[in-house]
């Protein structure tokens, strides 16, 4: 039986990952986790929905106790392993608005963001790592009869965290936070990539999408562009089904194309 | 006369810059900052040799109001404007000790070493460039009997902030702290390089070096590639004196090669 952990699963992109999870791949085990269980009505519906498959756990990705415990929790009912992690708790900024200017930039609105959006997703990491090594390596590829991975550990990065492809500036918090967090991506891989029982670890763009995250943003982006959240999961599933050993520490976009850092 | 800022300044590699910049810039103007004036011994020791030319001043780069005031400070004193901008301060982590393992991983760690190292660069960045748009050009290469820039702003930044070159893994708090650095000059130059007055941002990778930072790593250090802080200081100068706008928002070793970020 499968068991994936959502963290930041109460709305936009990690509420649809649970829904997808819960619909598409039979016996599952979803462990959603978000800040506050209780104001997440959505998920809260969709657990009524999924009473036995569909486990909610609070986890605030900036208190790193809580992310201690989570873990403890998960290891205590669960008992196995994790197949699949994903991260995807993010913020623009504490404003809710990126830095358009240098005017704009201030020591909390980066502290924070680089909090959830950085150190979060690498302290998920560093108490989860063990139970993605008790996976069973139902997700991604594995060469012929062998089982070459124990589980995948995916973190929701975005384009704009790319220093080679940034021609236009501002976001100085997003985009320093998703940098950063690309690189917490390679350093994961290589250290979950020794010993026998490796985790795959890949940062993935989910394309423009239309969550609350990005909503002001929205006007300038052509229709074809800007997915729903159905669209950019269903794309980012069809990535992490088809990963091995090969991707692992690499920046993908919704297409399958590889990322410059 | 030209005027630089050495951010970071009491040792090392910062301390360096001055005595380089003291020694070979005819008529110069030093700026010299550092967290704690009364305590930098070594750099007094230069003050009291340079009485005109070298100005030491308190700058904290994880305090905002205090890279505030020293801006204020300078702007007041100086009068016009800084020519070169030198960002020196870091730190591996609280510890004296990169992180070796996930273990090693904490938020505190985390934050500490990007307050510093990333936020530190950028709020300076924040503060002086108004500062930098007064430069007169004194440093880099300018197209023929043209100023084509005002003024140049380097970041210390290092070669283990490359995502694309981490084949090691480990120092999780210095790694994302100098990728994250890194993004920032990307995004400075982007926003100092529009307007007439144009600011030169590159990020530089010193080598490694013979300071504080680095002692603990130096056992596997073959002596021919640890550099003495002249020797460093040496080749940065170098690039930074043949730097025009084609080279900015990029990220240059000692040795003048592009790195991929």
């Amino acid at each position: 039986m499968p068991a994936c952990l959502v963290q930041g699963a109460s709305r936009g992109i990690g509420l649809e990952f649970c829904m997808y999870l819960l619909r598409g791949v039979p016996n599952i085990t979803v462990i959603a986790t978000c800040r506050n269980p209780g104001g997440a009505t959505d998920l809260r519906a969709l657990q009524a929905k999924n009473p036995s498959n569909l486990h909610i756990i609070p986890l605030d990705v900036i208190d790193e106790s809580s992310i201690k415990q989570a873990a403890n929790e998960v290891k205590q009912h669960n008992g196995g392993g994790v197949d699949l992690l994903i991260n995807c708790a993010g913020i623009l900024h504490p404003s809710g608005r990126g830095e358009t200017s240098l005017r704009d930039v201030s020591s909390q609105g980066l502290l924070t963001t680089f909090s959830t959006n950085a150190i979060g997703p690498l302290l998920v990491g560093k108490y989860f790592s063990p139970l993605l090594q008790k996976g069973t390596g139902a997700f991604g590829q594995h060469a012929q009869n062998k089982q070459t991975h124990a589980a995948v550990m995916a973190n929701i990065s975005a384009k704009v965290g790319s220093i080679t492809d940034n021609g236009l500036g501002g976001w100085y918090s997003y985009r320093m936070s998703k940098c950063a967090l690309n690189m917490a991506t390679k350093n994961l891989s290589i250290e979950l990539g020794r010993g026998r029982n490796k985790v795959i670890c890949v940062s993935l763009h989910p394309g423009t999408v239309d969550t609350e995250l990005s909503r002001p943003y929205h006007k300038n982006v052509p229709s074809e562009k800007l997915f729903s959240t159905e669209r950019s999961v269903q794309y980012l599933m069809d990535i992490i089904n088809g990963l091995t050993m090969q991707h692992t520490g690499k920046f993908y976009t919704w297409d399958g194309k590889e990322m410059l850092f």
